[in-house]
């Protein structure tokens, strides 16, 4: 069936049906908004994120339940940066009368799962028939004790730059989305980790809220557009420069072994490459090893990456043998539709 | 210039720059996600609609600045019929890049001047080139004290009915852009009424948070669908029948004049004609005169129109001549784009 036989009330009902709720939900979907109750001393954050088809995800690379999981991720993956619990979700889907319903039967399954492991509850949202591609549209929203957030704009020269995972994985994944061919023979595993690092990242709600909750980092955000572009963010909010350790980069062992075989260079791919949503923190020195251990607890895999210096040093990279670069920026451009890697 | 031309980030600079804020808004634009202080005791309301060009809007119709003041205005329209403050807007843009940067000032131009008029800081959103139409996809957020919220299910047999303002513009003014020519001769005030009622609608913010302040209405909902759709949500939401009352219903006298021309019956325009962005609600007998003035102290003209039944009576219209028929219902649906009128 398609989308065009359903009503559009018949079609809310059809994707709404049995969607999970939390206690702090006073009013759900169905009314002309919801009512949400953060409780006291609170903070509301708040993000909006969109996947669109042909530019953010592929029907033909991605199951409709990934893309439906990743809809959501991607938002939750800001509330993360902000140290915030993730509480409520608003969808708004712009679809085409063509598509098949059994894809957006797929896609909310996806969206069900990633929103009952966060525990966060689809309160509302809107429908509507497009002309254009398949289009989500997704609201998160989080909430974190009044004086507990995580910005970009706290951390200061002399802090520690780590990140909670290995980079470079989801642009490895691209790669060989794009060119399939060229990946006959790399282990089926390594193409399949790069894949769902590009359609299934996992947001790192877990470590967020923990870095938060012990007051552990100065500042966060999560690696979206690119490790190199999202650390100028980190530099320009906070005013200061920054040193990469080459040495010290984590590279996924994809990344490493998809770049070899489609001759790119693995630590563009983690320097450049977008979409890792791994978290970046600056940190003092004092509060490092707390920190890493703190990320440990919750199943990440932290490393150091270098150290933020006074801002007039501008952002460098310390290569291998010691030598020092300007650190080459060049990250996702929603607009410019850059080439990722 | 087209939007090609810019970055994504020098756009949302040049689009956020000067954005109004409140003393509620810990953290605007430029981090992960915006941090909102809803303050003690409050529910957070939240609410998501898109506009598509060729769909809900067209660039030949309207101005871009009535783009981006309709963008914000059925949002609000949503808090109005909770009866919440609107605060906080985040806006996801979808954009053609071929779009003209000018356009999109524009239509920034109509969201300010909506922000502004109503006191909303918009605190966030996103950006993202897409092969489809340009659309707007905003989010609307607001409070209201715990306990003081209306929604479509409080309201009860023997209610009074009404409405907050005169009904059928918007669907004349799109009789009018559909076949501008038969519009010939009809007085320039009318058309442009009309035409103003469809592309700039007025949210009753003040309204809804008067009538919410009071607790004087049992129900309340916003007519976006269309009064005969909308009442049949406040009916199965309530569990209630309705009557309406043919003498009772105000029509706008440029839906009357439109219509006629049109050869259609403004009956119909007022009934089943969508996006009069007027308020629905349901009130006790006793609280009517109260509700009425109260109303119209904040500037609306409210009618009643009718009154609440047991739900087995259905929903029925009383005619000018004493019969009584079923209420014919039909409103706008987002799937099967069917004629509004």
């Amino acid at each position: 069936m398609r989308l065009g036989d359903f009503g559009e009330f018949g079609l809310i009902a059809r994707l709404t049906e049995n969607l999970e709720t939390r206690p702090d939900v006073a009013l759900g979907i169905g009314d002309d908004a919801a009512l949400l109750d953060p409780g006291p001393g609170m903070l509301v954050a708040a993000t909006v994120d969109a996947l669109i088809e042909g530019r953010h995800f592929q029907l033909t690379n991605s199951t409709p339940e990934e893309i439906g999981r990743k809809a959501l991720a991607v938002n939750l993956s800001d509330l993360a940066a902000m140290g915030a619990e993730p509480c409520w979700a608003l969808v708004s889907l712009l679809l085409p009368t063509a598509l098949a319903v059994e894809t957006l039967d797929g896609i909310y399954a996806g969206l069900r799962d990633t929103a009952q492991r966060f525990g966060v509850a689809v309160v509302g949202g809107n429908v509507a028939a497009t002309d254009g591609p398949l289009t989500l549209d997704v609201v998160a929203l989080g909430r974190c004790p009044r004086g507990s957030q995580i910005t970009r704009h706290g951390a200061h020269p002399g802090d520690v730059l780590l990140v909670t995972g290995s980079l470079g994985a989801a642009a490895a994944g691209l790669l060989v989305a794009r060119d399939p061919d060229r990946a006959a023979g790399l282990a089926q595993s390594l193409r399949e980790q790069a894949r769902s690092a590009l359609v299934s990242p996992t947001p790192r709600v877990e470590a967020g809220q923990a870095l938060a909750s012990h007051q552990l980092v100065t500042a966060m955000l999560d690696i979206s557009d690119g490790l190199a572009s999202d650390l100028r963010h980190l530099c320009v909010a906070s005013d200061v420069g920054a040193e990469l350790d080459e040495s010290l980069i984590p590279i996924h062992s994809a990344a490493t072994a998809i770049a070899s075989r489609y001759g790119r260079d693995s630590l563009a791919l983690a320097l450049q490459g977008g979409e890792d949503y791994e978290l970046l923190c600056a940190v003092t020195p004092e509060r490092q090893d707390e920190t890493l251990a703190t990320l440990r607890a919750v199943g990440c895999m932290p490393a150091i990456i270098g150290r933020l210096t006074m801002p007039d040093a501008g952002m460098t990279l310390r290569r291998m043998d010691g030598t020092i670069e300007r650190l080459p920026i060049r990250g996702w451009d929603h607009l410019r539709r850059d080439d990722l890697v």
